[in-house]
């Protein structure tokens, strides 16, 4: 390391809010690599997509509860978290990498697009930043992370020492700790899958009624090389996401149609 | 038409809330089309991306405000709204074509992954459906809608005649209101472009200080065939969606990396 080494600054945030288990995780992990900011949610942000804040102000208040880390937590969305921390909180610095997570639960396939884990990383990448959302496929809060450390820690030095492309955001996804070691990293596209929906009906004390929404996940995909291929196979899956939603294939069809 | 015709069943939701005027410039055009149904928010949802609702439950109330129309409104996210629709509503009665708008306000380029209008869509396209998000470039609540409404007739019609690949919304944008009559349609990709934001300080009646997000757009992009270009140039604009969202081209970079 050169005398000009300067310590890359690192900005974390997540969706399960700054007392969530997970995002201490990778705080921990992170201070080995640099110097890290948090800026999280204050509660729970858990399927909130890449929403933001328009409408309404937010709040934006220190904390102390991670040693030796400057952190704040935040009114808003992942995405106004990270907005918030590059363009108010770090004023003029640039971090090196974005980081979210350690999610509680999977993002997993086409949970990408609810994930607020993953929106904190997208966010950064139309900012230009590398960043990665990490994902646990255990949505306990009790959840076990220690399979999961060594991986973030050595995917994360990777991404500083060879920064993807400016527009990326990777997907990684760990399998829930069982008793079979993890088979190590596959790079993978996200899986082809859906939700089949149902919405419960109760009735409140005031016998009005209200829905809550369940669902069974379906896996429709046959392919080797899915995210979700990789984790039923104890592998840890990496997905490039990217924030175009271009449908590049469809345009010569729709010429013909309009 | 044939004595077998079925009229098409169209599901409309917006963003704005039910009882925003685009909402019913929408169902009026849609109205000449098919069966309408109407599940729209009960509030604004402006800015709520691809949220759902995971933590709470739902209410759904049945709204009497378009004539001959079954609407309700319900108090949920645009993606909420369609879930409900599909799920519940609709019960086993699957859409022709689900429709989402007209929003108050553009959704073109970046602003697409921010948008609950085109979050309608895109769930609707995540579940088989064909689906369009309508957005006029002018975000006042009397923006004037006029030069639209034959283009929304017009292009739902094509759509419900040639469906296109399922897993595809389409993002429709329209220049605002002008002196100058519109010269037809794109086919676009997404521009490029950004936001540049800054966040206003303030402080509330109790000396707490709270931030505002505000923002300048900036195009990023020179090309002639991206969306801000046709809406610039007073074209509407047409750029196929998708919701996978995998970079396949940075799949065989990251190979090499991990």
């Amino acid at each position: 390391m050169s005398d000009t080494y300067k310590s890359p600054l690192i900005l974390i945030s997540n969706d399960d809010g700054v007392t969530a288990p997970g995002i201490s995780f990778l705080v921990n992990q992170m201070m080995k690599l640099g110097e890290v900011v948090v800026v999280a949610p204050d509660k729970p942000q858990s399927g909130m997509g890449h929403a933001i804040t328009l409408g309404n102000p937010l709040r934006l208040e220190k904390v102390t509860i991670f040693d030796g880390v400057e952190a704040y937590k935040c009114s808003g969305t992942p995405a106004d978290c990270v907005k918030i921390a590059k363009h108010y909180v770090l004023h003029d610095r640039k971090p090196d990498l974005v980081v979210s997570g350690i999610n509680h639960g999977a993002n997993s396939s086409v949970n990408v697009i609810y994930s607020g884990t993953m929106s904190a990383a997208i966010e950064a990448a139309m900012e230009g930043l590398p960043s990665i959302g990490f994902s646990l496929c255990d949505h306990s809060h009790e959840a076990d992370f220690s399979h999961c450390l060594d991986f973030v820690y050595n995917i994360a030095k990777k991404v500083l020492e060879n920064p993807v492309e400016a527009g990326v955001a990777l997907n990684v996804n760990f399998p829930a700790k069982s008793e079979n070691s993890l088979k190590g990293i596959k790079i993978c596209r996200q899986a082809n899958a859906k939700w089949n929906e149902e919405f419960e009906t109760r009735k409140d004390p005031f016998d009005s009624k209200y829905y809550w929404m369940k669902g069974e996940f379906e896996n429709l995909d046959d392919g080797n090389d899915s995210d979700l291929y990789a984790l039923e196979n104890n592998y840890v899956s990496i997905v490039p996401c990217k924030y175009d939603l271009t449908d590049y294939n469809t345009i010569d069809t729709l010429k013909k149609i309009f």
